[in-house]
């Protein structure tokens, strides 16, 4: 993995010791600055104002809060009840952060769990045991993640990525772009391209900056050139994120992964979805079960803070899309890897022990 | 066709009876400011600027800026041999205001046909003639082109269109918005979609502040959402325009266009390529043959003037795609609409009498 570990420089959450750094993604690629959170309502303020983002970051950051709430209760008062019921009132105002970011949930969940019963000194202590344990497994998690998933890639193929995936979405390497990594680390692959990802612009504003700092070449290109860059020969694989993973393989994506997807078969590249366990839902059966957010119209309506369209005009704006299981050649998670995935290979991970 | 005219509001070139009035493209839609040319010279700039953009207009705008240029050129001298030199390098100036365009060269070589061998006084008078004419018959294909592609049109159907190929593109209607505009006149279209058009946003620019100037309802989606349109059942036709129509029925447009009509295919939503017989271009076979402009990375990178991507950042940016032949369902031109366009079909529409 020594060459893996040379593309595997970006860290956007850490834990210094005493405080949660958070590298403030709003404001890269311009500036690199880092936000300190010292409790639960800085981190709280943090997940929501966007200076962390990506299901399993945040699922880490809010870990790292509810320790620090804890460790901060502690410093009021050591009586049980007065310590339960403030860090109770800490892990609600976590969990309101983001309400529809399953990580989020995921990790206070096992974060309160592990503490039920502890007093509040062992609450304290095992809090931040059990955040630093959700870090270090999703780093280990994306590492196993990328080496299944870059075994598929031949030598010198082009790949594709959308939207952020990486470094600045996890607590590792990432998820696709982990795979992007480690394939780059074994010089499979010979070619990145990253598509900028309207309306939020993740692949210009941070899939791009990630991999620059890692020193690995990468173009941008626009969302509608997916196809283009199929037909043209330039890319053998799209490589993407997921949202959601339905218990049938169907995969919930950012906006713009269908596209990527049917132009991939199309012409005969293949997709690879990489996504960690705890994104697959069992509970939902098939794609068409996923409801889709849309967002406001005023997100495609300006650009970049920048009104560019009509006065009066309006738009249709969902902010992900499905890929059915059929469009998927490859699902990684950190369980395994399955190619052509359906409802009994998705069943046969989810029997394996934890 | 009145209920035609109704959508029929919107003229981006007009000549007032003295000079030629261009609607200043590159401020829309924040001001409509017209721009008024008397000579070759400011025609040429204007052209160069891209106050005027679309192959058929900036055609007309050149055919305008000759005739201009001959009442010029006869206010100075009414010598045939100093006229004459001194007309030439008027069109010699507006051949060279945009090199690539097709319809330029073959407005200027209607215009210098028409007045060959006639006199200074004579040649005035039937460059304008033949302007006025070149005009006329766009507006008149434009008609012809959006009756024989609504035709095809199922009452109640949902239209994704791609780029700007409206008034602000051509002398009229429009080509691929002409038949998005006859489907709303006659009720067939239900809900148009437009895409914005990275990198230049020419959907959410133009096309969208044409069809809200027209009063039809229309909603902006990002380049990536196209698939999960048709995927969703929203919109039943992709109706484009076309910059190069091959002789096998290959057609070059705006990049994104192949990943829309790639999806439609997938998700049994059809395929409508509308296009002027002047873009069809029997010497060039296949698309293969065509080469795809690359334009500098900066387009991408930044966004309406403002830097996205990190420094040291690069971008592949081909502004066009080809789209094959076997994945339009209809290609309309004035001359006829073609079912599964192929070498046959297109030889048929090529053998008729002008």
């Amino acid at each position: 993995m020594s060459d893996l570990q040379r593309f595997d420089r970006v860290r956007a959450v850490r834990y210094d010791g005493e405080h949660l750094q958070l590298l403030d993604q709003r404001r890269l690629p311009a500036t690199q600055t880092w936000l300190r959170c010292t409790g639960a309502a800085d981190t709280a303020q943090a997940i929501t104002d966007l200076v962390v983002r990506g299901a399993p970051a945040i699922g880490i950051a809010a870990a790292y809060g509810a320790a620090l709430a804890a460790r901060a209760r502690l410093a009021e008062s050591t009586d049980p009840a007065q310590f339960s019921s403030g860090w109770a009132a800490d892990l609600a105002l976590l969990q309101a952060a983001r309400p529809t970011a399953v990580n989020l949930a995921w990790a206070l969940q096992r974060v309160a769990a592990v503490c039920a019963g502890l007093d509040p000194q062992q609450t304290a202590a095992c809090s931040l045991a059990e955040a630093e344990a959700i870090a270090a497994e999703d780093v280990a998690a994306n590492y196993r993640m990328a080496e299944l998933g870059a075994a598929f890639l031949a030598p010198g193929c082009g790949v594709l990525t959308h939207c952020n995936t990486g470094s600045l979405a996890t607590g590792g390497l990432g998820t696709a772009l982990g795979v992007v990594r480690a394939g780059v680390a074994a010089c499979r692959v010979s070619a990145v391209y990253a598509a900028e990802t309207r309306p939020w612009l993740q692949g210009s504003r941070l899939t791009l900056w990630e991999l620059l700092e890692d020193g690995i070449d990468a173009r941008l290109i626009a969302d509608g050139a997916g196809a283009w860059l199929f037909a043209s020969g330039r890319a053998q694989w799209l490589i993407v994120g997921a949202d959601r993973v339905c218990a049938n393989g169907d995969a919930a994506n950012k906006i713009g992964t269908l596209a990527h997807a049917v132009a991939a078969r199309h012409f005969g590249a293949r997709v690879m979805v990489v996504a960690p366990w705890s994104t697959v839902d069992l509970a939902t059966a098939e794609g068409a079960q996923i409801e889709i957010e849309e967002r406001a119209g005023e997100e495609l309506l300006a650009v970049a803070g920048q009104r560019i369209a009509a006065p009066g005009g309006q738009a249709w704006n969902p902010v992900f899309d499905v890929t059915p299981a059929g469009l998927i050649d490859v699902l990684v998670t950190e369980r395994g890897a399955l190619e052509k995935p359906d409802v009994a290979g998705i069943a046969r991970l989810a029997a394996q022990a934890d």
